[in-house]
């Protein structure tokens, strides 16, 4: 398994002035980035012996790779002089036709002239970022919610404001009190980014009531709405919400992934914005990094005409169902009273709430110790909240080794809730049960 | 042949007011972004009849394809879990030690740890604008300059300074006269972006005796080079120029790309750069699109490490070397005696200076009608110069069709000043011969 180190801990920290001769050169939005020690942990949490629920990956294991290899050496070999070339900046056409077919399994609406094929959704989050942010412009997220697309808006100098979930998704009452907020501070935020299926990190949806509510919203407030798709076609039950996008297209910017459906070693996503937005947004494709690879496109045009990819994602969803469902069971067998955790009905994640006594970032090098690993909830917010929060990922840890896991885990976390017992007392506010707090289901 | 737009067009023109009902979100550096006409112009350069000398692209035709298909399979049906799956922010250990001796073949040192993977070297040339550049900073850079280079500091809104080259690349004490303006305005450049080898578009390389001044000149100065290196291995001759990374380290961000060596296709460059930048450009790379595809790491490392990758670049070279002396030859048996034009002696690009009385932007459409096509030269600068250059690739277009696209363009050329004279007669300052202005050789 090669290296796979989350964004989470790239954050503004204190400036190191004793070690970097640049300092003076660089731009204001980097001056502060460096890396945390969380850094330096997640690489010691590949060792085989550790059960890592840190990093969010599909799991391959269910993919035909012959498929894969056969349809990947027959373009190389009959369109190479194509597949290994320059492409245009918004993406070959008929992989924006197929792209717009896979929405269509997914009831969004689309026409291929509205997509730009994208590096991942992480691109998608740069390029919507970069087409919006001023330093300081205020952009509204789900708390917690996606560490790459924190990263992404930090890195343009975003001041994020976050609206707390339940397990009906965000929470449109806090939405409209930020909305107010800002009101008051005469500012207005450029967009409100949300994942409104199997939420990144949550493990929650957006009730379709809520859909309704902040599509109406959008409209009241003039509002600009991110929708990051990219765990849509993953609900256990195969069941597709209605995406916003149908709701009030004029004001969506839709992104989807093939990472979770297909593979992220292609390293494509797109975005569905309408078209003067499409248009700024393939410029600043190509001035990011010029066009799309002809070669991973190809693949997935492809994967998506000739190969049997809907029982691919059917197969993805069996196999994190039943994951899932042991993360689930172990949680409720295993866990200390006072901790808490969402029920996912789709996606990759569970995110657990513990009692504000334990800092789940300082806990994490014990954890390792202890051979498990998760991603502290601090990442998944731009305001220095989730020190009580963590994110567990089923999708890819081996189904024999989940309960393992998670039984490390809470063993920790039990003889933690030992320790401040033993300092504080039973009664101490610190041990006081969060059920019902942050994204709780 | 896929689409290729070159993101020359892409330049800051009229707001357009009238149209866009999402300009009031737009951030700053994105509201003036449009794409010209001249966008819509190279699509249909790509019809047959015409011979198109825009596009910067390699030949593929000499590639081994089935090759790179057997290698390919190969990787997804053994590593196909590592090759689909996500990887590190910086690039596959193993990818950068590959990088490392293909840069030793160049005679450039460097060690692993130095290295970030990058989406070509686009992408390099953005995360470096990214990480250096404040709204209004200063940036020097050759004049003209890649179109590419161009887009991503304009989108990071730097102020771009070109300092004109002749045949031995960049004037250095036209470089001086900037470093001393600058001096006076009490700024400084956060760095100077050079491409030494086989310049796009110019076709002129640094002389030997100008990069030891200009390592002299960044020492006495302070400043940060950023030296593009995509052209280094396909002189002609064979030979590799002294890095300016060999001569001074400490003050170089050196970029490197699989584009023109290998393939495009592949979407893969690097940077090597000090430790405490490098660590920056993976925290920024890591924003903008989480990692490079392990996949094409994977293409790469087993192409550098079990093909006769050295005789692949041998047979480009040959290859280019017969292209531009078909050019060359073309250009100097039909060309009129008042154009000029550079003698590249490596990499992909002649540069053409006309007489000022013709404008090549407009021109354009008028070549199209004569099915030849080029890009006109305003899009290498960020100061509006260029109106009376224009690049032409040779590496692309097929070799039986390179004098007759010669041929066509040279009798607009003609045609052009014909109709000059008969407006101005011989003697119109406009039509004074050009030989020794531009990057001549």
């Amino acid at each position: 398994m090669t290296a796979y180190a989350p964004p989470t801990p790239a954050r503004r920290s204190p400036v190191r002035l004793d070690t970097d001769p640049y300092l003076s050169r660089y731009a204001d939005r980097v001056t502060g980035l460096a890396a945390s020690e969380i850094r330096a942990l997640f690489s010691v949490a590949e060792r085989p012996e550790i059960v890592s629920f840190a990093g969010g990956m599909p799991d391959l294991s269910v993919m035909d790779l012959d498929a894969v290899a056969d349809l990947t050496a027959s373009i190389i070999r009959d369109q190479g002089t194509v597949a290994l070339q320059y492409g245009g900046g918004q993406g070959r056409p008929q992989m924006r036709e197929a792209l717009v077919d896979l929405m269509a399994y997914a009831g969004v609406p689309a026409t291929a002239d509205e997509l730009v094929v994208t590096v991942g959704g992480q691109q998608a989050l740069e390029l919507i970022a970069k087409c919006f942010i001023d330093p300081g412009d205020v952009v509204i997220a789900e708390g917690p919610t996606y560490v790459g697309a924190v990263a992404a808006m930090n890195s343009h100098q975003a001041d994020v404001r976050h609206v707390p979930m339940d397990g009906d998704g965000m929470r449109m009452d806090l939405l409209e009190d930020t909305l107010a907020q800002l009101a008051r501070e005469g500012r207005r935020a450029k967009y409100v980014y949300t994942i409104p299926n199997h939420q990144n990190p949550g493990g929650v949806s957006l009730s379709e009531a809520r859909r309704v509510r902040l599509a109406e919203l959008a409209v009241e407030h003039d509002l600009l709405v991110i929708e990051d798709d990219a765990y849509g076609l993953l609900g256990f039950d195969g069941e597709v919400a209605t995406s916003l996008r149908t709701l009030i297209p004029d004001r969506v910017v839709y992104l989807g992934t093939m990472s979770k459906t297909f593979s992220p070693g292609v390293r494509s996503g797109w975005i569905a914005a309408p078209t003067p937005v499409r248009e700024k947004l393939v410029l600043l494709r190509e001035a990011a990094d010029l066009c799309p690879s002809n070669l991973t496109q190809l693949m997935i045009e492809r994967w998506l005409t000739t190969q049997p990819w809907q029982e691919q994602i059917k197969r993805y969803r069996a196999l994190y169902q039943h994951k899932a469902t042991l993360m689930l069971d172990a949680l409720a067998s295993e866990m200390p009273a006072e901790v808490d955790w969402t029920r996912p009905r789709g996606g990759f994640f569970v995110w657990l709430t513990v009692p504000t006594g334990i800092d789940t970032s300082a806990l994490l090098a014990k954890a390792i110790g202890r051979r498990v690993a998760y991603v502290p909830g601090r990442g998944f917010y731009d305001d220095g909240n989730g020190g009580d929060q963590l994110r567990l990922c089923f999708s890819f840890p081996p189904t024999d080794r989940i309960r393992e896991g998670v039984s490390r885990l809470a063993e920790l976390l039990h003889d933690e809730l030992g320790l401040l017992r033993s300092v504080y007392g039973d009664d101490a506010p610190e041990l006081a049960g969060r059920r019902g707090g942050g994204a709780g289901a």
